[in-house]
């Protein structure tokens, strides 16, 4: 992914006025793991695609996701990122708004830079992704404040906040490629996929990852008594009187050491840790079958494959 | 303005989730002036285009529009906008974020839903405005804190935060007809014109309208504090020592009835009324002007003649 951290080094983001775009700028520099771009790449590179054409739509949808996390982080009032301050945490919260709306058009200005002849589709593909990951986010409020949230549709929540994106992130770079539909169908579902797998996996290092690897809290979820997979498979797996204690117990109004062990140790009793990484190989084996479906020689595979296989195994 | 109304009313807006696209149905179905499709229409009928091609880029320009009112009067805290609760009043500030956000997106829905063989240079058109827009925004929100703003930076943001919108909806209203490029730059500084003329009513509106035919408070900018055309107007009228004077009551913490009735009977003692009609007419005049360079039918220009005068006149 060192070529995607590269591309964000050479551009400049930093123009009048300042208020605006040093905001951008900051964010834009923190980094992070430029997973969608490198995807979007790896597939292109798959696809047969031209490199050269494609990095406008890597920058492009990089952008585009870290306004998403600017703003959620503004809505979920996170104290941080990356291990550094929100843009609302640090500039304040209408900075974070405009901020965050300034990076949406420069996401568009990124697509728009360079003609292709299937670019109507393309940033159909990202805008229709866009809205889904908005319907995300919404549904993800609407669960705080419900008791009664099943699995199932925690699942069609996270398909729309996280694994759209990685799914559009890849099935554009196809696109980029001029790749047939039934490729872009494959390409798609392995993202839909990868991108579950990759949430559940965010969901279980919120909860037993390491504080100074990951770069915030462990454990935040359950003090925000937020709806993860963790919480909700973990209700799912109890008899329903356990479950009823159990929701209590996690709704505590305010959590302190006590309240959070008691409930990691209902967690470690059920095995739900071990539960959800099953879970986590499955959709990444769905990912990996839908990856054999394309018919390209193997070792164009091979960039794809490393990156699914890094997924597997991350730690932050 | 009644087929651009129409389009909206036959839009379907309610989707799922409904906490996020009812505040946007809420919000596209109030209202307003419709004044941006309606220039874009306008504007293409002039330069001979297909009215039924045109209507999505009308529908999409309104919601861009609509979707930076609602993110302004969230940064603004305004309560209220055409006599109705804004939508971070009425359902929060994180709605009123998201709720934004899709309106965005939704702009754009309706720019990709037809193809165009212009399409690529006519989205660069309207991204290149958005940024523009928050930009003014931004120079607008950097305004509020600082005491030294001069007339001349005052019409380079509302340049940016208003006019350019005008202009640029205007523009592509033309680039959908394939108007050439000499056309184009009338028609955009036409739409420039326009649009500091308008704002500059906007100011004047807001002290000295009838409050119940504008639908919110009268003299608001100046409980405000906000800087508008007709304080830095009298502000420049003033001899150095009145200024200074001017700017302090200006300034007043908490205004009453009787501080802004002291700055009201200032503004009449300088005539700061007839001052700002003044520039207004003169813009009007140049917008005129480009419009009489416009190399077309004389009879086509009547539609916008009419917008201009409908504008020149207007009371909210």
């Amino acid at each position: 992914m060192d070529n995607v951290q590269r591309l964000f080094e050479q551009e400049p983001f930093l123009h009048e006025p300042t208020e605006l775009y040093e905001p951008i700028d900051y964010t834009l520099r923190l980094g992070g793991k430029r997973l969608r771009p490198a995807l979007l790449m790896a597939v292109n590179q798959m696809m047969g695609g031209d490199p050269s054409n494609v990095s406008v739509a890597a920058l492009g949808i990089e952008t585009f996701h870290n306004f998403t996390l600017l703003h959620d982080d503004l809505m979920d009032k996170s104290p941080l990122r990356r291990g550094k301050p929100t843009i609302w945490n640090r500039w304040g919260e209408n900075t974070a708004i405009l901020s965050g709306d300034t990076m949406y058009a420069l996401a568009w200005r990124y697509f728009l830079r360079k003609p292709h002849e299937n670019l109507r589709e393309i940033l159909n593909c990202f805008n229709e992704t866009a809205i889904e990951v908005c319907e995300g986010q919404q549904y993800d409020m609407n669960f705080e404040t419900r008791n009664d949230v099943s699995l199932e549709e925690y699942m069609m929540m996270i398909r729309k906040k996280t694994a759209v994106l990685l799914a559009g992130a890849m099935k554009i770079g196809a696109m980029y490629a001029m790749a047939d539909e039934e490729s872009l169908r494959s390409i798609y579902d392995c993202g839909i996929n990868m991108g579950l797998a990759f949430q559940i996996q965010d969901d279980l290092l919120d909860t037993y990852a390491d504080q100074s690897t990951l770069g915030k809290a462990v454990g935040q979820d359950i003090r925000d008594h937020k709806k993860n997979y963790v919480i909700l498979r973990a209700l799912a797996m109890c008899p329903r009187l356990e479950s009823a204690a159990l929701q209590k117990l996690y709704n505590t109004p305010k959590h302190d050491q006590h309240s959070v062990e008691q409930i990691l140790y209902i967690y470690n009793n059920l095995g739900v840790k071990a539960e959800a990484e099953k879970e986590i190989r499955r959709l990444l084996e769905n990912a990996q079958n839908e990856l054999e479906n394309i018919n390209v020689p193997n070792d164009r595979k091979t960039p794809l494959k490393e990156l699914l296989a890094m997924l597997s195994g991350r730690k932050k």
